[in-house]
């Protein structure tokens, strides 16, 4: 099935222990949409500037995405600056224009009308939840957020996360998010506001699945997975969207028409191993060169390695 | 196969957001030990002053653990005091008295002597050395350590890296042991100063296994373990010791006389589960609570939760 995702096109400069970059493709939707793009047909909706050329679009191109819904705007795109220079785990920002995206308005185009897997990537809640209730057709919303949204814009964000089947966020956010510290009772206080389904992503520690509607004695059905042990981490920007994009392009691979509901406890579970393994293919070059140049097969041969990895008996 | 261990006995004041206690058992040896008397049978070095006393006894006795390698010394026994208020993956130390622990000269039991295993709890690495010399006959030995050692003693901790078998250390600690932030790199590097077998424990996140002497191109070979998601944590002072104990001592379960050295890949790793297993159970009280009313019924079935939390298909 389909997904269409909603989120940030954007231009990145980057600097890592492993070098610098200037004004490489990034932005949350990008890498989704890439990832995601392996497993499924992506259908982007984004605003873009007069600076978005025939380069990035070959990108999108290249991996048969669908990019009638970029909307290209006077002005430029949106651009964040960024280094990791003292914790590969911890990105210090240090520009975001939001330029065109200050006043992007999601248009969706009729021929995605048919997608019924839709991702709400990290943007304004407002503009999320206008998209969701747009697509009343999809069958499963996926989304993501961010500390600042969850810290001043709690409201708006609450409406969003009532419409999602499934909230993808990190452990800092998780916890925010519940004013809770403990990670089994936060996820029961974030579940609680909507979400039937949450990931946790825990870096390079791996991730962990929730479950709502489990008996509450025996405590939310959970699952844990790994992350690869990268020996090198040349650039983790984008990590946590490619997990996603691997996560619910390959949920949506696993459901045929009509039956986006019937998901199994096991297909969430090798999603979350199709997200480790995304989320980790990210992290071993600059921007989404590594996604650009990635296969079927390889991202088949890590899922094995991770399989390996936690293989216990 | 009985271990022998050598480490602190100690008492503990404890408080976290659950509470306080006020000078409880507590020491790596006594967790260590506890944990691992559920698999085999476990023989203590250390040292206790006067202040160590009939109802500590017990604790070790209901245990079956042999203490004649408990020396009684003039004085009072270490003892330790600190909080988790803010954050309970961090101790914050208010008070350190080593007491007749600043003169400790481990002594060996005749009775001791046919010990395969040797576990070297966390303390000054020239004694460390001194016990793993004294005991010539062991067939694997497995060592822990510290910061304070790693930094400050670090020509002496080398001499006993290179005597070990298996160290187990935590994230922070492998990661300044190899001057390496990368953990990949970091475990190749702590395996170069001896250890063939690094288990490196990440906390709430699991533990990842290490070994060395496999194709460099294919990297260590590794394992990545869970950590049980615990609804509340009570108590976390002693985890890494029972995690250890409940390691070594499943290992220790899994060898019959003289066959210390065939313990096979799967062995080692559901040891890692073992040693999360004890690890959690530490956490749900204050000090030794938990360890002390624990059955094997109840680690077996903790066995079969974590499994369930990583069960892939």
């Amino acid at each position: 099935m389909a997904i269409t995702v909603v989120g940030s096109v954007a231009y990145d400069s980057i600097e890592t222990p492993a070098g610098r970059r200037e004004r490489c493709l990034g932005g949350a939707a990008t890498y989704f949409s890439l990832a995601a793009s392996f497993f499924t047909d992506v259908r982007v909706i984004a605003v873009v500037g007069e600076d978005f050329g025939p380069e990035q679009e070959a990108i999108f191109a290249a991996r048969k995405i669908d990019t009638r819904g970029i909307e290209r705007a006077p002005g430029k795109s949106f651009f964040w600056a960024g280094s990791y220079l003292e914790d590969l785990n911890q990105a210090k920002t240090h520009t975001t224009d939001l330029n065109v995206f200050a006043s992007f308005e999601p248009k969706i185009p009729p021929a995605y009308s048919d997608s019924e897997f839709l991702f709400l990537a990290n943007i304004d809640p407002v503009l999320q939840r206008r998209v969701r209730d747009a697509m009343p057709q999809v069958k499963l919303v996926a989304g993501d957020t961010m500390n600042y949204w969850i810290k001043d814009h709690r409201a708006a964000l609450e409406q969003v996360l009532k419409g999602l089947d499934v909230l993808l966020i990190n452990d800092g956010e998780a916890r925010m998010l519940a004013g809770n510290s403990n990670l089994a009772q936060a996820a029961r206080r974030v579940m609680a506001l909507g979400p039937r389904t949450l990931v946790v992503k825990h870096g390079e520690y791996g991730a962990s699945l929730f479950h709502k509607f489990v008996p509450k004695s025996k405590g939310p059905e959970a699952f844990r997975a790994p992350a690869m042990l990268l020996e090198e981490v040349v650039d983790p920007t984008g990590a946590g969207d490619s997990f996603a994009g691997g996560f619910f392009g390959y949920l949506a691979s696993c459901t045929s028409a009509g039956a986006a509901d019937g998901l199994t406890a096991a297909a969430y579970r090798r999603a979350m191993y199709y997200g480790s393994a995304m989320g980790s293919f990210a992290c071993e070059r600059f921007g989404t060169e590594r996604l650009q140049q990635l296969t079927r097969r390889e991202i088949d041969e890590r899922f094995e390695r991770l399989r390996e990895l936690t293989r216990l008996d």
